[in-house]
């Protein structure tokens, strides 16, 4: 790997993406199925549904722009997964794992919001119109998801308050 | 490790961010060395300043709220910076190294706002007043530094284009 302009910073860029997107798909089942409240596992189901959009358009991205988007292993989705795997096998009680599931997915969500921010940003400035609407599409369901699991944490319209359960054990 | 309710969980965030903090500490002045532009530099070494009062607030939230913050190592903070640090490595160009290290640094960042936002949740539920105030500060420094990076990368009135002049390459 050799990058000397922002174009292949950028090619790099949804590599790294490619690679975390396909690292959460194999994670979040495992998420869903430790998770007992039932709104948390209907909008991480629905987070898993998108996840799989969100490869097609990196897929359709790399055929408009004409490069290999496979071949790279993104060390930060690594890291994140394991630190949340980690956890979750050491929580014991449900409605705190739920509270820890949440805390991991966020945490997932963020470092998408951060890579897909600065990759429509890249594309934007290299004037790939195509590729910066798929991305700024990504980039709303990754913000609007982290904002589910928000309102669920702080026991919003989708939940009876995961965190109040929690406390209560 | 053994958690069981969510005084437990929000004990482990705060040594989890203490950890992903230290080794902040470590990565920053390397990313400064290797910065550029005048503004980026500024602007990380304003955040490694920052990033110091944000140990001292960790340690002051242990000793109120009584437990040992150190003895944790967040594999997702390893896992971000060593990517980073594979990504700096392979950028010759120094225009496009500084666009690497924005998005790079913008990962950091959103990994501890991700962190402190769960974290403040989590005081305010316990009702930790002191530390929920703490936390908020600290979480506003993040979101602040990571507004700035944005501005950097997308020509703000902080710059006078850097990923302008990678494309120029």
């Amino acid at each position: 790997m050799n990058i000397t302009n922002l174009e292949e910073l950028f090619f790099h860029e949804l590599r790294d993406l490619y690679s975390a997107e396909s690292q959460i798909l194999q994670a979040l089942p495992k998420m869903i199925e430790m998770a007992s409240d039932a709104d948390l596992r209907d909008g991480l189901e629905k987070h898993l549904e998108e996840t799989r959009g969100h490869v097609e358009r990196l897929d359709e991205i790399a055929e408009e722009c004409d490069f290999k988007v496979t071949g790279h292993t993104c060390k930060a989705m690594q890291g994140i997964i394991a630190e949340g795997e980690e956890l979750l096998k050491n929580v014991t009680d449900a409605a705190t794992k739920d509270a820890a599931i949440i805390i991991s997915a966020q945490r997932v969500e963020h470092y998408e919001i951060a890579a897909y921010g600065s990759a429509a940003a890249f594309a934007s400035e290299l004037e790939y119109g195509d590729a910066e609407s798929l991305l700024r599409d990504t980039l709303n369901e990754e913000s609007h998801a982290d904002e589910t699991l928000t309102g669920l944490a702080e026991g919003g319209i989708f939940t009876t308050g995961i965190n109040d359960e929690a406390t209560d054990e």
